[in-house]
């Protein structure tokens, strides 16, 4: 599947979802009804099966009517891509599902099995035994404004983790100036990070109006971080992460402060590393929340007092944190520019 | 300019917007970049002349960075079509400007100038003269689910009210049956209905968590709804109308309560009246509101209890209360499929 | 015990708490601290047996520290006072059992098994069979701004529903008049009305920025209204109700629109009704909600246009809707000024 | 006035309010209503002057319903202290209004006008001159936790500001340890701290959602937790704080995260620092916000990992932050037990 059979014959991609009644299964589906080169063949889930899109996302009727077919029903899928959108430990087993029946498609997955190289590793962050660690090694960590020409190469592709996005983008670029002597990180999420599910921390009377940290320093997304960190040549500095539930639905905002070891200009530091990253805005001072919130981009901003700095990183924890680098990724994997269907505003107020 | 036109070669509708500063010159904006049809030519403005959109609102960096004309430039606009999103009595002058100038295109009002019928009407509602009663006949009212044909035929139409838009959405098919014995409406509205200023009820810490009515059983916009419905040549009922502001951005979301003169099978009523509305979705029970914010749509639901009923309605105050049903008006005027740039879901979380 | 006793020799009134882990025992904990004529001895629970206050509530760190007991202790009791607190079905239960141990104080119960007169009503609203229908007469229905005296007498009051409250706080005075020809309710509520259980509702995502109404014209509440209405002489009118879930914490908001059937005046039906009412206060127009949240107050306003009126009604869900409502019964059936413990102003901002 | 006198004759303390329209004075008056031992005499303010506090503040209705003298009449004021509740650069003013006329009584600001001890310092972080800088030296910083026994003995006492009292409670102890190696602060505020007037970053549909960084590295209260921390005779360090709005109405949250150069444990730290003070709470892990919320509790918590640390504080910035810890003050400065009136529980939910 080329670029040209794409352009000439605009015939569309076919892409399936597995999972389609959890929060990023569901924004895939709302970007994909904006997509001009995608089309939905199926949807699959497990408890959700049977039911119609709209049943579940009330906002679907009329756009997105689709019945959720059983997960048993993937075996015989056979479209151009797979997304899977599942719990850790589950999208594993899709895959190895998949790739027992002969798929012959792209995957991507847009949930945590495939980001961490090692089961060692996914068994320290996540504490369970990886289900099918002879796939690792088959998956490509997908944050593109890092690693485009792997990603435009690989058939099986792991998104990454949300906290883990904003984190990176803000790193990455001071990790490769050699000159990070420490750093702290707080960041804020908003409710749909935690999903669906039912939890003291997601009831409205509880969360509304407060603020409430967790996993202090042990967030399992510092893993994926430090490793792609290294993965990309860098010394990987301590990241003491401090993660924090806020009151608002949509959206990770993150202050990354700390200080230099040698005098660097962060303005050419970040306008160097995002040239070319049509996604990603750079912004004076630090930016706000609600200009990223239903769009694509992250916005990044700083401030810096001679060795001292704190940058600030914005992205929808559902868009940049899910959905849209999913998209984003696969038009790399289909040769299309990385930010087609992508570079709407948001919801703006 | 035919579909005809449009169609084979793909050449773009160009349009201009005076008053793109204010929050539905703003979401004008956003569904314009997403619309296959129209193309901004230029933004005009007062107080924001010389400022880009994207200082203005830092959502559209990247996505819309066109600077703000003086309005005096309007003038020697030539594009297909002007949007006016203007404060009451400017739009008025506005249209006069262009129209003596020889504007040769059309004109669209999202603003309250030409919907009200008669000089004494306007005065009565919005206490001051109209500035060019001259004009109030060249405009049509365009709710298009309820006078495609006149919308498609005009030059210059009247965008309807927010408010007004989700009450006759409601009351229009019930005054069809002419069954209406009484009917008592409490309307809440987001603070983005009190556009940019600032003002004691769109102050953070006076509205989160507060419930506020206005403007109870006197506000203007039920002057167009009867206007409206005599227009469409039925017997207008009292409107007994609370409008309330709530403690959220974005959305109207209405009950109409009261009873029947005689027996109405209200299922019938609605699905009759909405059979070919490709942007109003009928809903079992009273529609949520989040469903429609950030969409086209508008949902209505209702419950019936012999000769009782409430009726709720749930529009994006900024969408079909404002630019949606502008650019649904505008795809008639133009000859394109109704919902054209418009049918995709909303924000969904 | 009488009011000499409390006043000149200062010993507290000891009180009891079942249930105290839910909403209505929390709010009421935080009353209490801050009432001068009680004094807690007992907080009960099932689920939450072994925790302590603040274990359940970290606002309580510091100011109730108090482990909560096993239900079955509740024999063993012998306060002045049990407020139970407990969902419909397990205040009768416990009420039971106290009366079997002999128990010789008084008892108030929050929650909805007393408030109907009859088994049938009961069945009818609660979709249960009463476990004790015995019980059901020795129970006084307690809104003491229209039976103070029937309260002071009683040794065992149900305290009324929140949404009854705020109907009846509208309705009563307008029933006395004999002019109701007709009246639409519709009343929001904050999630804290849902109680503290994960449900769909009460799901953050869900719920932030989202209006759902429930149970249309059938909540549970309208048929105390209608017997209480009835046990006042009065004629008892359609009531038309329509619940509404908001996007804020705390308070109930309610319209009451409807016409007269003869000329009658609001403002000396309110003022008549409300004459005596240290915890009612009227409003110009029709109140905010903020303003009574975290208070013991309802505010009540009204814009009557002819024969057409919409009243309004604003109270904390929590306080006149639950806790505050049980210490004014409380005060009155200990000989105490209504509003002892209860005059401060709310939360403000 | 001594402990004897307030017990045995339980005459109250005389206060008054010199800028009771603003938020601070209005929360002033809220803890007013429920102090034991103190009472208003007269509110003062500029542009409010005529207005009752219910009026400008509808949950006072029937609670304090003042009017509001010209400040004008300060002059002629005896009370037992006067409460200045003004924009910077007007407490000042008030005071030397007060001294000049001869006025016996104590004095505590709110304000920010006697906080920074010198004259360049104040020019520094608040860009204008100070009006009378003879007047600093007579006024103590009362941070109680710290210096309780100056304000015992002061007769004019600078109210510290909320970040910087949010700030200190972290700092100072972590900086009697001498270990501190740097230090990245974090802190969210909600609305209230920017006061009552109309800004772009109060206006709801601005913040609803939003979170926005202001002031990076640059914020004037950190000219008072330099000064206070050398004054106690402590090594200051550099601090790196990034102060940030957040969408909600009450309250700071703050994390202070950095290293230690040598092995501390912070669980000694802090509970040695906080072992005789009523109003600050130590919790297991970070605190949440929501707790303190109406309340004068300040919540401190901790994660260590090694010479790492985050420490998380929550304060209600209208109550710690503002008029909790200014009765906290004039409790020591009027012999009274410092937590008089202030120990009841927040709002809660």
């Amino acid at each position: 599947m080329t670029l040209e059979f794409n352009q000439n014959i605009m015939e569309k991609i076919t892409l399936s979802i597995v999972g389609a009644s959890g929060y990023t299964g569901m924004e895939t589906l709302r970007y994909l009804s904006k997509h001009p080169n995608f089309v939905l063949k199926s949807v699959y889930g497990a408890s959700s099966a049977g039911q119609t899109i709209d049943e579940i996302y009330p906002a679907f009727m009329g756009v997105c009517e689709n019945e959720i077919e059983p997960i048993d029903n993937l075996v015989k899928d056979t479209v151009d891509v797979v997304v899977l959108a599942l719990p850790h430990g589950l999208s594993a087993a899709a895959a190895n599902t998949l790739l027992k029946a002969g798929y012959k498609g792209k995957i991507i997955d847009i949930g945590s099995d495939f980001r961490l190289n090692t089961s060692p590793d996914y068994e320290k962050w996540y504490s369970m035994t990886h289900p099918h660690p002879e796939l690792l090694e088959k998956f490509t960590y997908g944050l593109p404004e890092f690693n485009r020409f792997e990603v435009k190469n690989a058939d099986y592709v792991a998104n990454p983790g949300c906290f883990a996005t904003a984190l990176q983008l803000a790193l990455i670029p001071l990790a490769q100036t050699g000159a990070i002597h420490d750093v702290y990180v707080t960041g804020l999420t908003g409710s749909s990070g935690s999903g669906a599910q039912h939890t003291a921390t997601t009831h409205f009377t509880t969360r509304e109006g407060n603020i409430m940290a967790y996993k202090v320093f042990k967030h399992q997304h510092i893993g994926e971080v430090e490793q792609n960190i290294a993965r990309l040549g860098e010394k990987v500095p301590d990241i003491h992460f401090t993660p924090v539930s806020g009151s608002f639905t949509r959206g990770i905002w993150m202050t990354i402060a700390g200080s230099l070891s040698k005098t660097v200009d962060l303005e050419e530091v970040f306008e160097s590393a995002y040239y070319n990253a049509p996604l990603v805005r750079l912004r004076q001072g630090l930016p706000e929340l609600k200009p990223v919130v239903g769009s694509a981009f992250a916005d990044i901003g700083w401030v810096q007092n001679g060795y001292n700095f704190v940058v600030g990183v914005a992205i929808d924890n559902m868009g940049k944190g899910a959905a849209t680098q999913m998209f984003q990724n696969l038009n790399l994997m289909f040769d299309l520019p990385e930010e087609t269907g992508l570079s709407d505003a948001g919801i703006i107020l």
